[in-house]
């Protein structure tokens, strides 16, 4: 069976924002799909898109049961997303659906649901970003550079406040001064999360070629894998004879 | 300044069931409370308790500023917690609050905002249960031996659906043929929590020395530290100048 | 490029011990080259087994380079693997080849040079084995249902000195009362490193349909990626003029 | 018992170069020996200091076995440092002593015994640091600022090849471009290892407030707990009866 992916965006920015709508005449999710459809791994992959104003906000179960990697950017209609919808993607994380959380994506519901924490950040328009590989193995920094450079984007800045990630693939180094953790794997139920720093609106991130690179190697990562077990914890039988 | 710990209990088993009562006359919190006030590590420390009946839940926004360390026993009444309540402690975990979550803790609301997974395990009552110490040389496992045994408990088993803990201390064995990560440390925002599966209200096992030591162990080391920095992340002003 | 597998046996037992040659009569590692040309997920996979006593130990640096994941069995001959084999293995672990170390290998000197530590535990002869899957999402877990029993193997137990696990696949329950993490996964440098427990010689393990399709998602699991940096770390030259 | 610490230093550079005398008269282990003396954890502490032309390297096992905290600075004479030296440290680091291995010692034997990887990284004489807290509520950031500057340091920048830390405390940003995990717990055996990144010879970094903070933290959190099991990992008698 191919792999189904959803790639998810609120949709907001480029309908009123020129600037937004230069850079992604079709908006943010489109310029995403044609990435990963482009992505080696990917190959023969269903990629999707939907977004905010779709019916259940694009997320509906059914949208999701068809669903093995869903792709989020959202920001500012964070708080637009219905509590009960962030609630579903969550849950199905929890059951093994992959998600690739973009940029202030850090703010969006299920994320902040999978997380526990604040998520909170530093943050400031209009720097110069340099992202590197700190853990050269792992498969989302294959065929990536030791670093590279964004020429603009927005600053996010430590203390980042998630978990400790699982699995740190790639920090951020910032000509103003900060530095990030912006490409963390955290493992939750059975889905697993990879959460990627860069994607401003305004700026020209999900045209460059290493940033389309680690969002298809990030699809292909968190794609789930059939285990056999149940999900729901039964009382359980002893397996042993009492003594 | 003394370190400051509040036990909170449900506290309605001993209340309902002539069984609990038995093991606990006055509430487990009581028999939990004794059990930290006699640990050397906290000798000086201000034990108080709370249960769900006392005002705002017991865990009012002024009752947790006064809090260090909140040590939680909750099972038949989750439910009751108002999601406020569970949302404030949360919250002052995050910002720095140690928290001992102890068995059936693992599904009480705080705890599952907190780890943002299902927290769903096997169960079955009436077994036996050895712990054993897997990270020997951790402060919550000072003192422990290599592996004790609980001669009556109720079973807690994998998969237990928690993100991957950042400590794990001690893993259980059970008679009838389970295996369960059971003592847990996981770091939350500036907060610290442990979780601890053994304490099951019909058997003694707050009355037993090696837990009693392990929650005197645990209450230390979740025990906040003080970070200068702030906790909410301002927009922050560049740090090197533009170029 | 196919994926190349090399499974390295000492093969010392076998040819010395009835009831072993009865249980392996190619050897440990025939049966789990078989087993791995079974897994669909390695279809099209070179496999090669090698032994102690091929030229350098069976893992010269022209082998291991032509290597992507090798398998290592060793039990009672740990001692006769020369140090510069040992090293030439666990460089090439760092420099990106994977490793699944099975059962004794504990104390096999490459696995020890990674690991940092005694890398001790507790053993008996003559147990019975009971392993769950901890981590239900884990590619290495795929297929393998949520317990699944060896009714013959040697206890290993807890504590078990390695550095805490970057994954914690699967947990292991003995009859004799012991627990044990059994299913470890070790990023060392680009490597990916998969300690496995069970296989003692005169067990049918490998032969266990569970444990040959773990074996199989392991060698998956650990195949390197491709990463476009250098190993070496230069001297560099600054990326930022000073100021 | 008193928290015995003891500094050890190569004392090589101070001895032949006037700008490092310069720097540290007496030595950089006599001065990392006052900010410890000064700090208010280790009140009470015995520090002593003990360098590369001691008997046994300064590391003998006697000295070792009344050392609870071993503080390490080395570069130039790495090499230098005797085999069996390197492994009694290491040795005594797995049995429960706790090692703050710092700057250069990042090539230190005992350190590269004890993470099995290459330990490789960038580096770059002069440059400017700013060190950041990344996970806030740990005890080695107690009192230490979101972020504060190093005027003068040789710049170290990742990849930097060692396990993924257990805990990740502070990240590096510097005014050249790179970045650096450059406070880092990793657990090894009963013992826990910090490693820090600031202090090169030439640079007045051990004369900083926040790094000599930071230096008194780390000795502290590091302090070997007392686990009662033993370290030799025996053949054991079953604890249950066979069935």
């Amino acid at each position: 069976m191919p792999l189904r992916i959803l790639v998810w965006n609120e949709f907001v920015h480029e309908k009123t924002d020129d600037a937004v709508r230069a850079r992604y005449p079709d908006g943010i999710h489109a310029c995403i799909a044609r990435a990963l459809a482009e992505h080696p791994l990917l190959a023969g992959a269903e990629i999707r898109t939907a977004t905010l104003d779709d019916p259940d906000g694009g997320v509906s179960d059914a949208v999701l049961s068809d669903t093995d990697v869903l792709v989020w950017w959202g920001h500012m209609a964070h708080h637009l997303v219905p509590d009960d919808a962030a609630e579903r993607v969550a849950d199905h994380v929890r059951r093994g659906m992959g998600l690739v959380a973009l940029h202030s994506a850090h703010f969006a519901k299920p994320f902040r649901l999978l997380m526990g924490t604040s998520c909170t950040l530093k943050w400031r328009d209009g720097d110069r970003e340099r992202i590197w590989t700190v853990q050269p193995g792992h498969p989302i920094a294959a065929g990536v550079p030791e670093h590279f450079e964004l020429a603009e984007e927005e600053m996010y800045g430590e203390p980042f406040d998630i978990p400790a990630p699982d699995e740190l693939v790639f920090l951020s180094w910032f000509a103003g001064g900060e530095v990030m953790r912006s490409g963390c794997v955290l493992w939750r139920g059975r889905g697993k999360v990879f959460y990627f720093r860069p994607g401003h609106e305004t700026n020209p991130t999900y045209h460059d070629p290493n940033v389309r690179r680690i969002l298809g190697n990030a699809a292909a990562y968190v794609a789930p894998t059939s285990w056999s077990g149940p999900f729901e914890a039964p009382k359980a039988e002893a397996l042993e004879p009492k003594r």
